[in-house]
Parts: structure tokens; C-alpha cells; sequence
């Protein structure tokens, strides 16, 4: 019998498992549960603002009427009403869509795993924000891209900096962007921005991925058209219930032109045959009737104030060189410190003085951001964002003070 | 503007895609759903079976308990008390599980996928039986491997063809079987294959994904040990809550040594962040208590007066030169026609007759098996069942009569 190593597998593994490793998002959730510790890292949507007794009956008459569906396989493509809905949320951006042009994903991280396995081959250069969506760098990570990071500024992706790259030779397979209350920058896309990318990409026939969770989380200021909109052929949409329902339904989806979109079809039937029937049916009782927007009204105020707080507590108690965006909608603001400072290397003394965050490296494919770190304001109440940030700005004031006496 | 072709994508989808194309099985829901067919086809549980009044019971007392938690994300690896109910139903068949070294995953189909993501490279050789199921030959098949198919018998995978195989050298990344109550053959592999396989492979350093989600619908005789509990640390094993409970839930799981199981929960994060809290938490509510053995007892004797039925049914209606397997549990009876026919081309006119199958072209990965096809007892009446083999029979005897009158 032959004896095993350690990892008897070790020499077993696909190629592309090098790439993986424990993002520093998820690692924190340990931490954040522990209910001393202020998380300011995580991204998770204030569901405690749900109604319960309206989930409750929601699902009870799913479950009274229909259960022989909701228990029972679906299609791959998914449900034909939740379809439906879900074109109705699109349309709230002004987005037109035709319910048979869209696949039902396991929330929209899975969209952006079947439009990696759909597009990329290894070593197909693709074009993503600098910072990026975490999660996207994962999901096309594992297909073995050669990611083409392009800087983003107050006004979201810099696309002349995208021109210039096309310019010297990039052929990247698609450009990924989040053009709405970005993850984790919190800016928005301007209006000439998105026009100057819309022509770029129609004219060099690159496909677009627009990733739009946040969309319809808008605290001021009117909505910019999405790129869907201004270019239906060119641009695959992803869209989720996640912030404006429940991200414990796990429903996302992407629109995309036919040819794709067949594609992306097949690959979520071989990904997992069809997404959960239960929870199809679920949302689309939740997305039924005015109810939800109520709901989300409330939802967005909540998130509006919890922003003001936040934005607040950086002014009191951030270094005044410190910089950070100011989000007009979504969870989350992004912090720029004096270079001296090591967000990564900080995490450890920032959980011991009970707060966290996502240090800026885990949004770089290319290490990349320790001067940065993401402070999301979607989930802790008022009065713990500012006595987080509190924590946060000590922190940085006494490794500041430490910095300058070894330094001066 | 540049203009496009009909699928202005054409040229841009990843390699892998040119093995796409949407499976018969699936095809075939859109038959199978028209009332006046017989479909003899899906692989759909009975979950009319399922007490509705109890499933009310348990969603509504996990929203009325749990809410917070079930309308959030959760940690990739999935709920820790699921996952500890779910090393007690893999007990039922005697595999001793720590919950630790599992994922859950959406059903056993995404298990499958990740499994494929973290071992297979581009031509990578991995062993299927012949036939094998058809989701396991799409999701591996996205990872671009050559399957090396094993014939199997009525005592499950011939082991000594896989012995050849590998005196041939061949090397396999891993063995794919499904040793009970296989889809779509219905055979189980017997313990002398069992061992041998085991040896085989422990031996030549082979890894065996064990994919098991009929085990516990036998109908009688004693089962044989799983695969897993004969070598731990060389079998990653495979389940899903989709036969003992629901398919809506999407509740399946990997277990797998540390290094393989790591890898594994990496890739679910990436693939869609994690499974759904509310379906996790229903499914472990579900799975407390004893009601669900009771309701899978019931389950169990309905599937086993089905496959009497169909058996019976066959003798009756079917070419004298026609063969079928006798299914001691699961969904299916797998049929070999004489050569002449051929199932694939037969499909049509079966579904003008109102009947539905699958042919068996669909699980092989190299174009075999058009004079075999599968017919599924799960879900169809008794009655249904009669009608639909009938129907079946006299279409092949009309067929026979034509093959013989032009040959003749």
C-alpha cells in the first residue's frame, strides 16, 4: 500500500487552484460576529429592517399554494414570473429588458463565475477597475486571466487610461465595471464617462460586464442611465435581489444577447441545474405588489443616515491627511491614508482594539492598496459606526505618532 | 461604429464552450410538462409525497425564529448544525463523517462542478462509467478533460476493464462512480468490485469521487458499505438532501480530506459566495427530529411499487429481445433495444404517442449508446406507468415490424 504524504492529493490539483486563496473578506467574518468588534468590513445588507410578519406570509402562501413547485427542480434558465420581476427592477434604472434574454443565477456572484467559464481563456487578458469587486477578481481569477487593471477616480473608471491600454496593444476578452456606488471605492461613474466607454468598447468590439447591485441604493442626485441602457448589444447586465430584498434567497441574474446568453444558460445547468425553486418563488411573492418599496425606501433613509454618520465620525477622527470618497448611494466609503501606512498589517491591532475592516490589497489583483481600506456603513447601527470609526482613528493617530518618532 | 455579425460574440467565448449544447435531458421538460404526455423521463422526486402541512411548520418557524439569519449570507461552507445533520444521514449508510471536512454545495450537481473546477486541467484523463450521468459529463465537462469510460454490468463499474486501462497507461485525475442504484443504469456495484476498486485505486494513487444520492432509497436486500467509509482518505463523497427531502432547496454537500476540502470551499466561494440561509436552515429544521424517516419510508414504498409496476409493464409490452436492469432502489431502469433501433431517432415519434424517455446517447461522452434508453419510476402513477410503457411497446413493435417487413 502506497504510504500518503501530508496532503496525499498535493500534486493532484488543477492549475488554477494556485491562484486561490482565502479572501480577506470572508476570513473577517469570524471576527465580525463576535459581537464586541465594530465590523465595518463585511458587506451584509441591513436585513433586520425586513418586515418579518410580510416574509412570513410571503412564504406561507408560497408554500400553502404551491408547494409542489417550490419543492420540486426548476428550469435552468429559471422561473418565467420571477423573470418577469426582475425586468420590472431593471426598468426601475430605465434599463429595457426582455425576460427571455436573462438567466437566474445564485445571486450575481454566480453570474460573474458563468461569464468567466463563458469567456475567459487562460491567459485572455480582461479589463478590471482598479479597485476591483473582490468577488470578480475570484470568479474570473479561477478561469486564469491576465487581469488589466485600470485606475478609477472620483468619477469612477478613468477610461482614457482604458483608451490608452487598447492604444498599446491590450485585447482584453471584456472590461468588468460597477459603475453604481462602486465596491469597495463607493464612487459613481459620470455621465461622459460612461459615454466615452459605451463608444470605446462598441467601436474596439469589447464586450462590457456591468455589475449593478447597488443601483437602486441612491441616498441624492438623479441616476445616471445604466450601460445596458445605452448599449443593449454590447453589454451583459448582472443585477441581484441581494440589497434590495434578501441576500439569504440567493437570486441573482445576468441579461445578456441571445448567443450569450444560451451559453451562460448551459453553464449554469452544468454550475448547479437550476437555482432553488423555493426561493425563485419567494422573491418574486416579495417583488409582487408595492410592499417592497416601502421596504426599500426605508432601507435606503436607514443607509443614508448611517453614511452621514460615518462620513462624519472621518472627519472627527481620521488623520487630516487621510482622504476617503464620498458615496452618493451603496455601503461602502474608501479610504486613502498617508503611504506610511500599512492597512494589511494593521488588521491584527485594529480587531484587538475591537473594530475591522477590508484592508485595500484584497481589491487589487496585484497587491497593490495597502494605503487603502474599505469601511462599509450598510449594517452596523449609528452609534457603532461612530464609535468604530473612533476606534479606527486612534488606532491610526498612535501608529501615526509612532511613525513620526521613528521617523523624525 | 463597427458593425456586428448575428452573434457579435462569436469569436470571443472561451474554448471550453465548443462542448456545450443543451442536454436531452433537459430538452425534454418542456415535453415532459405537458399533462397529456407520460414522461418516463426527468429524474423528478415525488415531493406530492412530502407532508406540506409539516414543511409549512418548519419554514414558517425558522421566519418567525430565525429571520435575521435566514435572510442573510451566510460562511461558505455552510451552516455548521446542517452540516452536522448531514453527517447523520450519511451514518444511515455507515459512513462516519466529522462535519468539519464538509462544504455544502447547491445539490450534489454543484458539488460536481467544484470538483471538476479544483482537479481537472485542460486533457486531463478522468474514468466515468459507461454510461455515466449526464450532469456529471456537462460539469466535468466544462473543465475540458478526455473521459476514459468503464464499461459497468448488472454489478456495477467492471473494475477489471479500469485494471487494463491503467496496465494501458492510463492516468486518471480521479474515478467518477455512482455506486448505488446508478443513473441511469440502476445497478449497484457489488462488494467484491467495491474492494477491488478500492485497492485499485489506493494503490495507483487514484482518488475516487463517490457520488451517492440514492443510497437511501432501497427498496430491499442489505447495502453494500459506501466507498468512503472503505477508504477515507481516498474518496471524496458526494450527497444531496434532493431524494430524501427536497430538490427546491438545492441542498447538496462534498466531504473530503483537508487539502481537497479547503480547495473545495475556495472554489464555492467563488462560485457563488455561499448556499442560501433559508433553504440551509429549513433543510436542517427539516432534518431534526424523526418525521423525515417516516415520510422517506412512505416515499421509499411508493418508489418501490413504481419499479414493480414498470418491471411488470415491460415484460408485458416490451420486444421479447429487448433487456432492462432490475433496480433494487433509486429512479431508474436503463433498457438495451436491439440493435437495429435507435432511441435517439425514435424520441420524436415516442412523444407523438405521448410518451417520453431518455435516450441514451445522453450519458456517453462519445456518441454510444442508441440503442439503450432510460426510464425513470420516480415520479409518474402507477397507472401513468403502465400507460406510458405500453405506449412505449407498441411503439417499438410497430418499428420492429417495419425494420423486419424492409429487411425481410
Amino acid at each position: 500500500m502506497a504510504e500518503f504524504t501530508v496532503d496525499p492529493y498535493a500534486d493532484r490539483y488543477a492549475r488554477r487552484t494556485a491562484g486561490m486563496s482565502a479572501s480577506e473578506v470572508r476570513a473577517l467574518f469570524a471576527v465580525a460576529s463576535r459581537p464586541d468588534v465594530v465590523s465595518l468590513a463585511g458587506g451584509m445588507p441591513f436585513v433586520q429592517a425586513l418586515p418579518t410578519e410580510h416574509v412570513l406570509e410571503v412564504i406561507g402562501s408560497v408554500i400553502a399554494e404551491r408547494a409542489e413547485v417550490a419543492l420540486q427542480y426548476g428550469g435552468s434558465q429559471g422561473s418565467p414570473v420571477l423573470r418577469e420581476q426582475l425586468t420590472m427592477l431593471m426598468g426601475e434604472e430605465g434599463t429595457v429588458a426582455d425576460p427571455e434574454d436573462l438567466v437566474v443565477t445564485t445571486g450575481a456572484q454566480q453570474a460573474l463565475d458563468l461569464v468567466g467559464k463563458v469567456l475567459i481563456d487562460p491567459g485572455d487578458e480582461i479589463v478590471v477597475e482598479a479597485p476591483a469587486y473582490v468577488g470578480a477578481l475570484t470568479a474570473f481569477g479561477a478561469y486564469e486571466p491576465r487581469f488589466v487593471p485600470v485606475e478609477l477616480d472620483d468619477d469612477g473608471m478613468i477610461v482614457e487610461r482604458l483608451e490608452e491600454a487598447l492604444v498599446q496593444g491590450v485585447r482584453p476578452k471584456f472590461v468588468y465595471t460597477v459603475p453604481n456606488f462602486h465596491n469597495p471605492a463607493g464612487v459613481t461613474m459620470s455621465r461622459r464617462r460612461r459615454e466615452h466607454l459605451i463608444a470605446l468598447c462598441r467601436e474596439a468590439r469589447i464586450p462590457i460586464v456591468e455589475d449593478n447591485p447597488y443601483g437602486l441604493l441612491r441616498f441624492e442626485g438623479e441616476p445616471e442611465p445604466t450601460l445596458r441602457s445605452m448599449d443593449p448589444q454590447n453589454v451583459i447586465y448582472l443585477g441581484t435581489v441581494s440589497k434590495v430584498f434578501s441576500p439569504g434567497v440567493r437570486v441573482g441574474w445576468a441579461l445578456a444577447e441571445p448567443g450569450v446568453l444560451q451559453r451562460l444558460v448551459l453553464a449554469k445547468e452544468a454550475a448547479d441545474l437550476c437555482s432553488s425553486n423555493l426561493n425563485m418563488l419567494v422573491t418574486e411573492r416579495y417583488l409582487s405588489g408595492e410592499r417592497w418599496r416601502q421596504t426599500l425606501h426605508g432601507l435606503v433613509g436607514t443607509y443614508r443616515s448611517r453614511r452621514d454618520v460615518m462620513l462624519e465620525a472621518l472627519s472627527e477622527h481620521f488623520p487630516t491627511d487621510a482622504t476617503w470618497t464620498l458615496p452618493a448611494g451603496g455601503f461602502y466609503v474608501w479610504v486613502t491614508l498617508p503611504a506610511y501606512f500599512d492597512s494589511a498589517n494593521l488588521l491584527a491591532a485594529a480587531v484587538e482594539r475591537k473594530v475591522a475592516y477590508v484592508p485595500g490589497t484584497a481589491f487589487y489583483p496585484d497587491g497593490r492598496g495597502r494605503d487603502r481600506m474599505r469601511l462599509a456603513f450598510c449594517y452596523p447601527t449609528e452609534e457603532r459606526i461612530r464609535e468604530g470609526v473612533r476606534r479606527l482613528g486612534e488606532l491610526l493617530s498612535d501608529e501615526e505618532e509612532l511613525y513620526r518618532s521613528l521617523s523624525g
